[in-house]
């Protein structure tokens, strides 16, 4: 299973008037995460609107869970990996470390959206190319 | 039950390169969203925070689950309610409606903390005031 | 001469931990004055968009200077006009009013952009339409 | 002269209808990187904040001029220096560099604010601790 790691430091405009990170900046750093996974993974969020003809991959179903705060100057480490491939949907999962703590647990259903064939105009859902599911699964 | 309604127009900064709304944007409106009912309910942000002693409410627990997307120029009404009150903690359900169709549910756990009493460095979950509670049963 | 004045409320998440409104995101009230200002004009950007092909109205240069701090639970005004039309760009200038007092001084200059003739994947400015400069002139 | 690199990675999140970096997005990379450059020198903002018991290091005028635009996947450059000190308030010049080419030229006039010495909940200016004069000078 892939698995991709980055360290994000928390910074003055993340952080709201109690001094701990205003909680929509997490979202941001999740959706930027994702899209880094996939880069690293090779698929980079060009190459997949670009090369399979997608206009994006939205948002389904969001979750996340706050245990540990956080302030500007800190170091977190983002941890991501895909825990579920669907025909055109899938599953990710983040876990926000401090040190050795578990500091937010989040999860995220995303679909790959096209152009539908009979009208560009329309949206439809696409499928997950099967090279992505092989690259991911091997790690 | 106290039931918060707003109309919120989409704004072009809101959205995304596939031209709709880039969902982190969405928990910023909830959060607006959660102060502006409490400001409306008699409790603003400043008073909680002034004259409970608090340092913030932050968020614990959130979800959010995208049925219909938008984009920039539409308007979009965020109602929201208090769904449970428990001893320092409770839960806000927004829904938001795109004419008469329900676009997003979301959900939010949060917090009331304060400084700890023997340590103002440290922070203390604090009871919700019952006055507030008392506030949002009536309606 | 046009004018648009709205009001906004700074909320909790547009501020940071000086408890006073992190700058950016009053760039970001800025660009939601400018669209609100062509919409009520009788433009909005959906319009201009679509029905001259714009491709966007990006912003060229621009430059505010900050008075008076703000803080969450404030209310301050956007007074917005355009202040000289050129072919293709054009300068708008925003006054923030906290009461009777200037909080900020910001100016912008913007250009239209639309798809180039001879190849759609290049951008080309775009003369504004004789009908906004005229209707803007009008007041 | 002490000149601070980073390179920046365009997110999909930056980006909006028009497919390029929704400028306020500059803003908060160009407020990342006054920090950033300051922890590099060695004066973290904890540190300024704290140690010096500042309340914040508020912008009070700044201007950008946008001259190649950028999408997501790019990366830039964001070269910074400090251009100018006074007693209270100091000049950070802010130059993207896409390759070779200059994308973006900004400045910022930002000033030093801490607790009035009669007053706690009064503001005033601070002055610039000559050891961060000294090396940001020395470069």
């Amino acid at each position: 299973m892939f698995v991709h790691r980055r360290d994000v430091q928390i910074q003055w405009g993340d952080c709201d008037p109690a001094n701990i990170v205003y909680y929509p900046r997490y979202f941001e750093m999740f959706d930027d995460s994702t899209s880094i996974m996939f880069e690293a993974a090779g698929f980079s969020k060009q190459d997949i609107v670009k090369k399979y003809g997608l206009v994006g991959i939205p948002m389904v179903d969001t979750r996340a869970k706050f245990h540990i705060a956080s302030t500007y100057g800190d170091w977190i480490t983002i941890e991501s990996h895909v825990e579920a491939w669907r025909r055109s949907s899938f599953d990710v999962v983040h876990r926000v470390l401090k040190g050795e703590a578990l500091a937010i647990e989040a999860f995220e259903t995303r679909v790959l959206v096209g152009h539908h064939p009979d009208d560009p105009d329309k949206l439809k859902s696409a499928p997950v190319p099967p090279e992505i599911i092989e690259r991911f699964n091997r790690g």
